[in-house]
């Protein structure tokens, strides 16, 4: 393409272009501020600083690709995989066996950080480490791990993670895909049996993957023993597609287009028996299904829950993608000037209009809230046995969904925030929209995981109500936040005093009651569905959808906050606490103000309150105002990642 | 680019590439539906189905540039430019005495119709013949309607609309280019004074355009006049910049990558007298300013009135941006399966979950809604003068605000709902998100329009109220729908009633009360705040931000679904109008849902009628779906448009 649209308005060029005129832009006002962002970084960096700290130094070696040539843009890309490969960062969570450090949560940290950068690596990266290595050492037994992850780590052997399909992506049980047993030839044969049965979107199949660990329904003699994962060779060293593999490139993409998504179908394609990821379950050489998880549902359970880790990395590093934005935006919203009052000699800078405030602040506080949220999920993971992991799931799914989503909005408004600067590529918010756009999609497509935050949520109420009599029901539910906040208390509606509403016994008791409001109604709409009307489970979920994505709402909310005040407390840095507890106040409240409607209809806000709401979350946005430009500056993102010339 | 990235998924490139295997995808199931789609495309193509038809028979014959060479891209676009000029569709907007039709109606019909395409060509025409042209037919008088708008018209001259400035967008009146009457010469002399003075984002200015509309401070021996329009050359016949003239490419952007936006400086560039575009005021040979209109304010709005015409064009295009994408999403989601009851033969149409109807329903009602009231406004700018123009240029700036956010947010949720196969290049989602993203900032901001809507009803109200003694006031408000809908028969806020709730009496009452206490409610704390606080106006309206946001939000919806009821009532075919009302209940009943927060905090809702509207938006969402890819194809999209193979 040509020159010009490669080097757009960096301030340089334009210096360039217009003789002794002053170019560039007015000074970032960032004020004085109330608290020191580097202790708030130290709070965000957590245990793992060193690592976020080395990568950050790769990174900031790779200058961004300006151009528009895929194939240019690929190359790159692998170039930058390699060298972050080179790392070691892949090595960090597989196990010691192999000269692994098993430590995820540091994994985690090294990959957040990778998010400040451009997202194509991250998602290469991610497929090669999370989903393609990481399969193997979660699914795969001591012969794979020797044999793949040492390569997998150098990115040596480069590899596809095979489990979505045309036809089937959310609902994986149902993959078409075929691994049937060949005794006489002790190996498997995979199959694709419809055009829509390929797998579809594959990262790195379309140039770069050598192997893929393809899933795919499990037949011995006939019967079929449900979705397994098996490494399937693809390409020879030539990089030729192997007999019987078909791959075709997914083509152009609204963004990540440095990760060469592609489509594999398999024509009747044999593996050796041993390459059977046999971890669950396992095949012997005489056609023999062996498996200690009994029950089908739960080795299905088993077996994609190598989905979790990457949903965790998904959401950290959208809120990462969120963190530059908002940077950005909020920086340039200290420099950016646009009318002001009559007869004044300067503009008013556009941060400091109620209308932009509030655009941006309760999104800043969202992006802190999901951070503290994600490091205690993180933190969680290394904690429980995987037959405990149910609950985690439940947490994962749900931040994956409201984290991905804030992004999409947070990098919106701050494209729209920064007006025509935002629409140009140099500017950074171009790319980071058509990146994360995916993410709401993959790993789950979030309404299809907010459903299952739902489901699980209403089976352990359902478990716990099991056998109760209408009595005891009631009494338990008179146990929950709903009654202790309100019932007992009725003026609690009314008062709205600043130090009432900035209460977080108050704040968590509102969420609470909405939470376990709609998990009672949720249960017994669901309870007179299936044993009333009869309707299968399916039929009654799908019925009571709109309340069941509102009941995860609600649950995660909840979550949210309840992490966010304990981060708060922990705080020793009595002006850093502040500073964090007027952005948990925003958060609590403008969550309780975009969900008033239904506290008012449910009894829990009176009018008098909800306005009391609306103009607190007004002062708030006026007093984080002050300090807006620190709380980004402590994300802790390099000048030379942020990129943005607007920014800077 | 490399060619596989060229050729994605489309289907033929895939039974190509799997011999054997049955390619593409399921029917569409449209299934029979309760009105003919024909006869909803007669009543959305109105009086100028003959040019709308031209214009689609034009671009058919534009296949889409799948490629990402920017410079090629600009040529095709250009190319198609031409090709579109010689429909003669620039003329139809021109005076006669140049050989046009002074047909405005006409004209937007023809451009709005554009917008089934390729994006880039719509802002090229738009800048062409509705900015350039535009403003040369309203600004100038005769001498300059010869001299430029034959050869504009045609495309033989290609032109620019140089008003936006890099430190000034929305605030046009604080432009720093001069242009300063030189009485020697008999000239003018366009100066940039500063680097961020220079004009950017100028479409065509990049490659194309050949002169320039500059929006410019007139200075007369040393004293101001206010913002004027010069026709200034800036490329000569090879299409280098003349001199004193510096241009520079804005470079890529995130999307309307075939329009070659770029920055003008000028130093010290002489232009004759003439060339002022002085229908408004003119400055003669001796150096004597000369006006008609007197108030330096009304000049500049009469200045700026020519972006009426460019507001309205930009709203009607992103509503068609939106019923691309709506018309991609709901085809597919009536063929695409996912999930569905245990041991069913098939899964569920993703169209058939309530949640799926939830997130895209209400959306479809608000584009037809906005058709219907964009098809008003055009109609009213026919009839007033320009001295009248005030009401219509308000309701301009509030349906480009609305019309172009929910494009944004159609668009995306069209491509969340179409998941992996939304984020291909080839189902165009990504290209109409990357190409509307930019309507919510030009031709105004959208925020500072709403603010203008709001500075209109308010200045508007006052001068009702002016004079009045309180008891008036009073009198004058119990004559609003507040009153009438709501004190006078208090039983209203408590039916639940179907019918009432699709009572238009009763949905537009409720929009009225919302509007009219907003309105209210503003002018008593404009007054404090300006009488009592001795504020100016900046400064107070500044304080009133948010609460001026909500009164322009609720003045455009309630004008908007006052337009759908009338188009409602006005259809004959019986089938027809009960499909129509439908739609207009979601869009009456869902904008009430979305501000049912506000109507219970004033009294004007109680829980159970809050909660009844719910259930009956979810009613609505049922009953639309039967119909829902019907309503679609009366888009009357060419599939040659469409081209998203997952909508084929």
């Amino acid at each position: 393409m040509n020159k010009t649209t490669e080097e757009p308005s960096a301030t340089d060029d334009r210096e360039a272009c217009v003789v002794g005129l002053n170019p560039g832009y007015p000074p970032i006002e960032r004020g004085t501020g109330t608290f020191n962002p580097l202790a708030l970084q130290k709070l965000l960096d957590g245990d793992h600083a060193d690592i976020r700290n080395l990568i950050k130094q790769v990174i900031s070696q790779f200058p961004y690709y300006h151009g528009t040539d895929v194939a240019e843009y690929r190359k790159l890309v692998l170039q930058w995989t390699r060298r972050v490969a080179d790392t070691g960062m892949g090595r960090i969570f597989m196990s010691r066996a192999v000269g692994g450090e098993e430590n995820l949560p540091r994994f985690m940290a090294a990959f957040e950080t990778l998010a400040f950068h451009d997202l194509s690596l991250v998602i290469k990266v991610g497929v090669q480490f999370g989903l393609f290595a990481g399969s193997i050492q979660q699914l795969g037994t001591s012969y794979h791990h020797h044999k793949y992850l040492p390569d997998a780590a150098s990115a040596r052997l480069l590899g596809c993670f095979a489990m979505t399909e045309i036809a089937h992506g959310s609902n994986v049980q149902r993959l078409e895909t075929t691994a049937s047993y060949d005794r006489e030839n002790d190996c498997f044969v995979l199959h694709t049996p419809t055009f829509s049965a390929g797998k579809s979107y594959i990262g790195s199949a379309a140039q770069d993957g050598k192997v893929a660990v393809v899933f795919a329904q499990l037949n011995v003699d006939g019967q079929n023993h449900g979705v397994h994962a098996f490494v399937v060779p693809i390409r020879d060293a030539e990089g030729r597609p192997l007999p019987g593999v078909t791959i075709q490139d997914n083509g152009l993409k609204m963004g990540l287009n440095g990760v060469d998504n592609g489509g594999i179908w398999f024509e009747h394609v044999r593996v050796p028996r041993v390459e059977m990821l046999n971890r669950f379950a396992t095949v012997t050489k005489d056609g023999q299904y062996q498996t200690e998880i009994q029950s089908k549902h739960a080795r299905f359970f088993a077996m994609i829950g190598t989905l979790l880790g990457g949903r965790i990395s998904i959401a950290t590093s959208a809120n990462c993608g969120a963190k530059s934005a908002l940077t950005i935006s909020i920086r340039y919203g200290a420099r950016r000037r646009q009318f002001g009052p009559p007869r004044s000699s300067q503009e008013t800078l556009v941060l400091d209009y109620p209308a932009h405030q509030r655009r941006l602040f309760p999104l800043l506080a969202n992006v802190f809230a999901l951070d503290f949220a994600l490091k205690h999920l993180v933190e969680q993971t290394e904690k429980i046995r995987p037959e405990e992991s149910r609950p985690l799931e439940t947490l994962a799914a749900g931040l994956k969904a409201l984290t991905t989503w804030n992004a999409t909005q947070v990098i919106q408004t701050c494209r729209e925030t920064c007006g025509g600067e935002g629409y140009l590529a140099v500017n950074r918010l171009a790319a980071l929209k058509a990146d994360t756009d995916v993410y709401t999609t993959f790993e789950g497509d979030n309404t299809v995981l907010m459903q299952l935050v739902a489901k699980n949520l209403l089976t352990e109420f359902n478990e716990k109500l099991k056998g109760m009599r209408p009595s005891q029901m009631t009494a338990f539910m008179v146990n929950r936040a709903l009654t202790t906040v309100v019932r007992r208390n009725p003026t609690i509606v009314l008062n709205t005093f600043d130090a009432h509403l900035q209460d977080v016994k108050f704040q968590l008791g509102m969420l609470r009651f909405r939470e376990s409001s709609l998990l009672m109604r949720g249960g017994q709409r669901f309870r007179y569905l299936t044993l009333k009307k009869n309707l299968d489970p399916f039929s009654a979920f799908s019925r009571m959808q709109r309340e069941l994505l509102d009941l995860s709402r609600a649950h995660i909310d909840r979550v949210v906050l309840q992490q966010f005040a304990k981060t708060v407390e922990a705080v020793t840095d009595q002006s850093l606490r502040i500073a964090l507890k007027r952005l948990c106040d925003l958060f609590a409240l403008s969550q309780m103000e975009i969900n008033r409607a239904w506290f008012l209809e449910n009894g829990a806000l009176r009018a008098v309150t909800s306005r009391a709401i609306t103009r607190m979350v007004d002062e708030l946005c006026l007093q984080i105002r002050q300090d807006a430009v620190h709380y980004v500056d402590a994300f802790g993102i390099p000048d030379s990642c942020l990129a943005a010339p607007i920014a800077l």
